[in-house]
């Protein structure tokens, strides 16, 4: 276990960021997926109601659609909806691109030396389109939802995330866009800067546990002196 | 003009209905639809940007884009945008449902004899479809965008339905998912009703002078008899 946090030589801060919503604009393409996806099956579910699940493990959204549809969720259906989204959501895959200053911010980021890496509650064969979208290496550390126990918001993806690039997860800044990333942010002690670039209402993000809320990823871009990056001059 | 509200004989209270996001659940395929829209003429807004426009007037939509775009766009361009975005919506409109609760909510307001009345940003040709959704018959009072000159957050079209109505807006409830609504209904000095299924944070909604936030039509006639609609045994 990690020693207590020095005050004389705090660490250097770290960025854990999520994928979607936060670095992609992705979600409501998610979104709508599912919906079709339920709408495949014969279910129908608010869409708003989707919009709020977004981010979840997909197992705890599964679950979650159980509860709120009562027992008309066969295991077999069950078992066919992460499919059909998948496919509903690469039918839409062509409109996403990355938010205002995704790029930029990783970028700077990497030119302060200043440790990041992703961890998303995608899966790994998504992972490398979503990589050619941020003009990013092949060898970008990224935790996806496939390599851990459990996703948001059990707080394990920005654990992993956090020993891959050797640091000290109480250093660390989660960056989301979604409640389920500032609940597991607080639960893995790291603090959380919401965007609001998903789609949740600042109140939302900040009623979570963030420690600040953004527009986007060109608005933290902005502050990014304020949440402990030294830039050079 | 008409008179004050006498407090010993308050008019019945009247409802004025939003329809997408209120009514149908439709507001992500519309927003899904201005972004492709957009990506068409070779735009890009972020997609959560595009969600908390959607409700205003055509009009206002295209003016604040023009803003947050700066110069990119021509007379062109901004001409050709409402019938790029009304193609690529009804290629989504297959999948648009009535919200939880808003057929048996609006037959219980009729079978108590409560005046109630549409009013939608929406354009007239699209009416009959939203009708057909929500087993509604072709003379349902219903006021759309070409009908009234300033669409919402302007009161018009509120206010336009009152009087189509025969009912005194200081009576009436607006009922709206867009904080685009419950301006509009501040304006015309009705009450406001939010509701979540546009997918709006409920703090957005009381922000912008809700009198009451509920989490879609289903949960509105849960609570109907606190908002002045008094039910026979």
């Amino acid at each position: 276990m990690a020693a207590q946090p020095d005050p004389d030589s705090p660490g250097q801060t770290a960025f854990l960021f999520d994928l979607d919503g936060t670095l992609l604009d992705s979600v409501y393409q998610h979104v709508l997926a599912w919906s079709e996806a339920l709408q495949e099956v014969g279910l129908s579910l608010s869409v708003w109601k989707i919009h709020r699940r977004i981010g979840m493990s997909g197992g705890l959204f599964v679950n979650a659609l159980a509860r709120e549809l009562g027992g008309q969720l066969s295991a077999d259906t069950l078992a066919r909806l992460p499919q059909l989204h998948l496919e509903a959501f690469l039918r839409r895959y062509e409109t996403v691109v990355p938010l205002p200053g995704a790029i930029e911010l990783l970028r700077t980021l990497t030119e302060h030396a200043v440790p990041w890496a992703i961890a998303t509650s995608g899966l790994k064969r998504y992972a490398g389109r979503a990589l050619a979208l941020l003009e990013l290496p092949a060898d970008t550390p990224m935790v996806t939802r496939d390599q851990v126990r459990f996703a948001k918001p059990d707080p394990d993806l920005f654990l992993t995330a956090a020993r891959r690039i050797g640091v000290d997860i109480r250093n660390s800044m989660v960056v989301g866009d979604s409640v389920w990333d500032l609940l597991a942010a607080q639960r893995a002690r790291a603090l959380g800067i919401g965007l609001l670039s998903g789609g949740y209402g600042r109140e939302e993000l900040f009623d979570s546990g963030a420690f600040r809320v953004f527009e986007d990823p060109a608005d933290l871009l902005a502050h990014i002196d304020e949440v402990g990056v030294r830039r050079s001059r």
